[in-house]
C-alpha cells in the first residue's frame, strides 16, 4: 500500500516535528536530535528514560508525560539512536536523583544504552537501568537472556513511571522495575508484514491467509506457521502458551494488555479480547486489569500480541491506574 | 489480509462484549443489543447519545464516558441500528432534564434516529437532535444537505458533552451543537479501500498508488482519482480545500483533528500533521488545539481525513481541553 510520507529518509524527522506540533501543550522535540521531552519536569523525582528505532509508533514518545517517562530517544526506523544522544537524554531527564534507562532486549539497543549509561556515569550521573524481555516465544536454551522486549515495556514504564512520579529512589525503581519484568510474558503473532518505507518490499515473507506465531516486533521469525482459523483459535494458542509460563497463584491476578501491531483494525483487537476473556473465564484466572490498542507496533505489519502480568503486589495495580499526561497510555 | 474474527456474521456483537470486558471500569453493553452505556451516570444532566453502523470504531463506544457521551448505539457494519433500540437508549440516558441525539449525515442514519426521536417523545422524553454534515467534499447545489458527517463528529461529542457535563440545557445544547457544526468541515483522502469482513472484496476499486480525495467514511466515491505525490502534496490539496470553506477572521483560531481512516501507521500521520503545521503557518492560521490518531475510521480503509473546526467562542476551547474518562479521547 501507498505510505503517506515525503522523502523516506527524511520520515523521522517529519515523525518528530509532527509529534512536537500536535502535542506542544506537553511535548518538545530538542534540536533535530531523536529526544522527545515533557516540558515541565516534577523536580525532585528519578527520570526515567526509553527509546530505541523508529517503527514502534507510539513507542516511546506516546508514553512521555506526567506519571510516565521524562524523555524519548528515537533512532531511524528498527535501529536504536547513537549512545551520544542516549547521553543527552539522560542528561535532560537528571532532576538529582539520578536516571532509569528501560531498554528492550535486542542486543543492538543493549549495547548503545549501556555504553551510554557509562558515559554518563563517567560525567557524573548516576545512572541504572533495567532490560525488559517480556517475549516468551524463544523456549530452548538460556532463553532468558535471549528473550526480546516487546509490548510488556508499556507496562514498565507505566509502573515505574508512577512509582518515581510518587519519589521512589532510583536502587528501589531498579528492583521494582526487575520484578516487574520476572513477572510479565508476552507472545505476538502476525498476519501480514510491514513493508519498507518507500517500497513494496515486505520485510519478512508470509503466505496470505498464514500466522506466524511469536513474530518479533522487527519481524524476527516466529515458532510456528500455519493457517490462519479463527480468533478464538489464536487466543487458544496465545493463552495456552503464556499460562503455561504462569502457574497462577489463587490469589494473584493479572494485568493484561492486547497490543495491536500496526494495521489490525480495533474491531479485531475487541473480538480477539472477547475471546481472551472466555477462556479466561474457563480457566478461572482473575484479571485486574486491562489495556487494548496500539501501543508497541511495527510498521504497518498485521497482527496482535497478548501480554500477561502477575500481580505479584497490589501496589503495582494502583500504579497502573494512577492518571498519566502520556498522550498513547 | 486475513482479519482476526470468527464467524463474520457475529463479529459485531463479539466486539462489543469486547469492549464491555476492557473497559469494564468504565462502560457495560446493555443485553444483547447495540448499546454502551457509562456506569455511574451524572444525575441531572442533560443525555447524549450517537451511535450509527460498525466498522468506524472506535466510533463511537469509545466516546461513551464521564465528559463525553452517555450511551452509544452501533448498528451491523456500514448499517444504522434499528429505531427500537435507538429508542432504548435514550431512555437508558434520559436522567430527567431531555436526551440530545447526535446524528451523522447518512440518509439512513438520519432516517431511524428521527423515528426514534418520535417515538421516544410520544411516551413522554424530551429529546432533539443535531445532524453533523462536515464533509465538504461535496461541491455543487444545494450542499449543505448533502454533505456527509465523518470524524468532526467526534468534536461535536467532545464540546457538547462537556458543555452538558457543566449543566447546560437541551435546548442550548441544540443551538451549541448547530453553531458548532456550521463551523466545521472535513476532508478525506483514500490510499486503499477496506475489504469486506471475511472475504477480500473491496469495497471499492483504486488503483496501486492511486488516492482518492473526499471518500466517504463507507467508501462513497470522492472528488478526484489521481496518483500519489507526497504527504505534502496531500496536505496542499486539503489545506487548501479546507482554507476555501473559512475566510479565516484573524482573531478567529482552529482546533485541527488528523483522524487515520483505518491502516494508516501514527508514523504516516504524523509525517501529514508535519506538513499541515508547515502550510498552516505559511498561511498564518493560528491553532489552539490539536487532535490526531484513530477516531473515526472505515473498517481497513487505508487514508486520513482532516478536520477544521474554526473556535468563534473560546468557551468552545476549554470544552475541547476539559477532562473526560472516554477511553479513546
Amino acid at each position: 500500500m501507498t505510505k503517506i510520507i515525503n522523502k523516506p529518509s527524511d520520515t523521522v524527522s517529519q515523525v518528530l516535528n509532527g509529534v512536537a506540533f500536535i502535542h506542544q501543550d506537553r511535548l518538545e522535540r530538542v534540536g533535530k536530535t531523536g529526544i522527545i521531552k515533557r516540558k515541565g519536569f516534577t523536580h525532585g523525582k528519578v527520570g526515567l528514560v526509553s527509546g530505541g528505532g523508529s517503527g514502534h509508533e507510539p513507542a516511546h514518545f506516546g508514553f512521555v508525560g506526567k506519571g510516565m517517562l521524562d524523555v524519548s530517544v528515537s533512532g531511524p526506523i528498527f535501529t536504536p539512536p547513537s549512545a551520544s544522544e542516549i547521553v543527552e537524554a539522560i542528561c535532560l531527564a537528571d532532576q538529582g536523583r539520578g536516571v532509569l534507562l528501560i531498554i528492550k532486549n535486542f542486543e543492538a539497543d543493549v549495547t548503545v544504552f549501556l555504553e551510554a549509561e557509562r558515559q554518563a556515569t563517567a560525567d557524573g550521573i548516576h545512572v541504572k537501568h533495567v532490560i525488559v524481555n517480556d517475549d516468551c516465544s524463544i523456549e530452548e536454551g538460556s532463553y532468558r537472556k535471549r528473550r526480546r522486549g516487546v509490548a510488556g515495556t508499556i507496562f514498565v514504564h507505566k509502573i515505574l513511571g508512577a512509582a518515581a512520579d510518587e519519589g521512589m529512589s532510583l536502587e528501589d525503581l531498579e528492583q521494582l522495575g526487575n520484578k516487574v519484568i520476572l513477572s510479565m510474558n508476552t507472545l505476538g503473532v502476525a498476519l501480514a508484514s510491514g513493508k519498507e518505507l518507500g517500497s513494496e518490499q515486505a520485510n519478512f515473507e508470509l503466505e496470505t491467509r498464514s500466522i506466524s506465531f511469536g513474530i518479533g516486533i522487527h519481524g524476527e521469525s516466529g515458532y510456528r506457521t500455519e493457517p490462519f482459523v479463527s480468533s478464538e483459535h489464536l487466543a487458544n494458542e496465545l493463552m495456552n502458551k503464556l499460562l503455561l509460563y504462569y502457574p497462577v497463584k489463587e490469589e494473584a491476578s493479572v494485568a493484561l494488555m492486547i497490543n495491536g501491531l500496526g494495521t489490525t483494525t480495533l474491531m479485531e483487537q475487541y473480538v480477539f479480547g472477547n475471546d481472551v476473556r472466555r477462556l479466561l473465564e474457563l480457566e478461572n484466572v482473575p484479571v485486574s486489569y486491562t489495556k487494548l490498542g496500539n501501543f508497541m507496533t511495527s510498521m504497518d505489519m498485521g497482527g496482535i500480541s497478548l501480554t500477561f502480568l502477575v500481580l505479584e503486589e497490589m501496589k503495582w495495580l494502583e500504579y497502573l491506574q494512577a492518571t498519566t499526561d502520556a498522550f498513547a497510555w
